[in-house]
């Protein structure tokens, strides 16, 4: 390792924020880059992560009740464990709500965030409370990690797996910019999104090379564990398995379900690198639907197909509020 | 452990709202009311702890550049492992800006953290970047707990410790708020508290029976000690140490200099409760001014005395910014 950022990061202004504070931090920064951070204490290995969720910019009240906005800030958190195959142990909460605020909104969020730590077996061992100019939820997640699965180590030949079916999150954003509820599952995906632990351990014991959860976008992500592993990929559009409800959006917006399903962020789906001899084993036994979208090849850069014709694929996802 | 709440917590709005919290959690939480969070991994003990900064509640950019606010930040969060003898490790950085904030602002509040990190040995190992309606810096520190000094464990006869001199961060305060420039060390105090966590491994070496960092003010902390100890104390408040600033600024206001250093906040000293026998030792030796400012009773509750006279004592710190 020659520098603090220990797993090289692709594109975009967030990294480019992130690769300048690194160039500045030197010697006084380690290990970054990846979905976790590492740390040996007694032998054991660590994984380590710290994850904000801010209003107006991860959610916004008029979507989501208190106890949603905090079980799907700490299940984000948490979710960054379940990208490096580590079982979650432990969760601080971080909380900054405004001066007026409820103490019965304040214990809803409370109550949320322990709903998430508790589904995946994680205890809130501490954490500080603030005023703020809005809700502010920081959730710092520790857990065992046995395995040590990154985003880098994808090596050509390797089929490229997603979990679960994707665009929900997607189409509850849109639907509620639009003023309107969104179906059920869609939201669901966006106020609740499933633990995919289970399915992180199962992929890791199945040899799983590199790994991410999709949080900017499949096609986002996929090009994240890409660069990150001096590779490229063809990905079969036409395998991305898509949630029926966003499909449905999708066709009335005249956009591709894959495409809309592609850039479809805040999924925390597991995306990974199998090698070809346990494909058919992960598809058949993981715990949650597992479906192979793709190749990993040496050539680096993404290359989309449509039963086998180039077609174009969107950016990432750009998160709500993003500019 | 009856509950989630580890560490008996003292009278106020925040810690009600810890424990409605608590309360709440039941179960999904445990080891709560202390500086830091403790966790066991290969039979090394971690001690944890998470601290937001948020602009507007703990400092304003009219007071502070960008470097001096991510270094207090940073220093106050690592404060808290000094608080339990840990020697700091790694920090975790959550830091969200304003949309539009110049990378110049992030890179010098990035160098801040890193500078304070790097102050007491700690590494930054991973963090979190976002968009926020403000400045918000969440540091999440870790440290190897060798010993196991908490708030709790204070006993009759235990003489108490203070390190360093008060009242700079009050005075620096009520200048900056008074619109103008406070005197070079009152602000040096609140810009860049100083590192006690040398003094920390001395006071537990010394056997330090119960310890917390000024962060409220003695009173306030000291109070909270007594609460998490199941005991009381009596203060000799013309023993307090008050910074030379500080006592100016009291005078000048009519106040008593102890009861201006006992009400001043954000000191980020140490406040430990050692064996009377060790008294002697730890104020010869320890690598920062200690003092000795009172002695803890059976009798619950904290008493102040002036050269043996009763005197009142103002209420802990209310923090800036708080109601």
């Amino acid at each position: 390792m020659t520098g603090p950022i220990d797993t090289p990061l692709g594109p975009g202004k967030e990294f480019d924020r992130i690769r300048a504070m690194a160039a500045r931090w030197g010697a006084r920064a380690r290990g970054l880059g990846d979905d976790c951070a590492f740390l040996e204490a007694g032998g054991e290995r660590l994984a380590i992560s710290l994850d904000l969720s801010v209003e107006g910019v991860h959610f916004t009240r008029e979507w989501l009740a208190p106890a949603e906005i905090g079980y799907r800030a700490a299940a984000a958190a948490l979710s960054d464990l379940a990208a490096v195959a580590a079982e979650p142990v432990a969760l601080l909460l971080g909380l900054a709500v405004p001066a007026g605020e409820s103490d019965d909104t304040v214990s809803q969020l409370a109550d949320g965030v322990a709903d998430a730590a508790a589904d995946c077996g994680a205890t809130i061992i501490g954490g500080d409370l603030s005023r703020g100019p809005g809700i502010v939820i920081d959730c710092c997640v520790i857990g065992r990690a046995a395995a040590e699965v990154r985003r880098r180590g994808a090596r050509p030949g390797d089929r490229i797996v997603v979990t679960g079916a994707l665009g929900g999150p997607l189409a509850a954003l849109l639907m509620w910019r639009a003023g309107r509820e969104p179906a059920p599952a869609a939201r669901e995906r966006f106020a609740r999104p499933a633990s995919r632990h289970a399915a992180a351990r199962f992929l890791a014991l199945h040899r799983a090379r590199a790994m991410i959860d999709v949080s900017d976008g499949l096609a986002g992500d996929l090009r994240h564990l890409l660069t990150a592993s001096g590779v490229g990929a063809t990905l079969e559009v036409e395998r991305i398995p898509v949630l029926p409800d966003a499909a449905k959006l999708a066709a009335r917006l005249k956009e591709q379900p894959w495409s809309f399903a592609a850039r479809s962020g805040e999924e925390y789906e597991l995306l990974a690198a199998v090698p070809p001899e346990e494909a058919d084993a992960v598809v058949a036994g993981c715990p949650v639907p597992a479906t192979i979208v793709g190749t990993v090849e040496a050539e680096p850069g993404l290359r989309a197909v449509e039963r086998g014709a180039a077609v174009r694929l969107a950016d990432g996802f750009d998160h709500f509020g993003t500019p």
